[in-house]
């Protein structure tokens, strides 16, 4: 058992141990619950078959939501960055999650992301703004680049601001994120 | 001595009687220098009269190079904040130094600050374009707000980005950072 916790992401030998037996201490039926859960959210959860979000329907909560916009399409690299969207409560369009950035590095190309079913679904469902939410970085460049040559020509294409992040200080900000910050600024209302 | 080193801003007890006994084991010619860069510095470092960043002349530096474009000024409300952008070697323009933000909380009122020159300079000089490059805080927010309603009648005026720094992953960003991203799309080119 300390072996199986030691494998997951941040968590050291002390930590596994201390997991391990914690677990141990508890009734059987609570580690019975464990691991039922393990094994249901394994066999339950799936891809939403429109936005990739992860679902255990056939169509994700958001994508089922009569009350959101079908005219605003946000793309997004993977399902946690789509949540970290969704805590804003600001955005009320529709998501599509990409399951990666273009990456040749690391020998992902286009035909591994849901690409093809963005620019189907945009030509298709009518979409009148795509938002690239991809992280300031270079395969989000190159991706965003991409998609946006893509998408033209069925849509207007849009990208979130990279600037200085809200409560920084300016004489802190690094020269990148200061130059960014100069090159997207915005006439005043 | 060591009392003198403990009022500097981020000097603590051990760091002043580290760096007060350092200075003893100097020769003495060193620690005459030193005390003679201070009493130099603080009678000849004043204002630009024209931009209001520190200097030793009349004019600063960027005031007087001849190579930089005169009809973009970029407001910032302290020296250190023009060094920051200075650091980028991506803005070509010139500076107005506010020597603050206007805090109402702690009585800083618009005419505390080099406001009054700011609008004579734009009015004067045939600005084209106003860049305000406050910190995103409430008091940034406020002095932006109150200098755009200012400057309008004279010229154009913008504001920096305000979103994701370089770097950073989506994921991570707080909210109020995300919704400014958000709300700042620009369109892809």
């Amino acid at each position: 058992m300390i072996d199986q916790f030691e494998r997951l992401p941040g968590i050291g030998p002390r930590t596994a141990q201390r997991l391990a037996l914690h677990l141990l201490r508890q009734p059987e039926d609570q580690i019975r619950a464990f691991a039922e859960a393990l094994l249901a959210a394994r066999s339950q959860v799936g891809q939403c078959q429109t936005c990739f979000h992860l679902s255990a329907e056939p169509l994700c909560d958001i994508c089922r939501d009569g009350t959101r916009c079908d005219q605003l399409l946000c793309v997004v690299a993977d399902s946690r960055d789509l949540l970290a969207l969704e805590r804003t409560r600001e955005y009320k369009g529709r998501y599509h999650v990409l399951g990666g950035l273009i990456s040749p590095m690391d020998g992902i190309g286009p035909d591994m992301l849901q690409i093809p079913s963005l620019i189907q679904r945009v030509d298709r469902d009518g979409i009148s703004e795509v938002i690239l939410a991809l992280t300031p970085s270079v395969e989000g460049d190159t991706t965003s680049l991409y998609l946006a040559r893509l998408l033209k020509p069925f849509t207007q294409v849009s990208r979130i601001a990279y600037g200085l992040p809200v409560g920084s200080e300016l004489e802190y900000a690094d020269e990148v994120t200061l130059t960014r910050a100069l090159e997207g600024r915005r006439a005043m209302q």
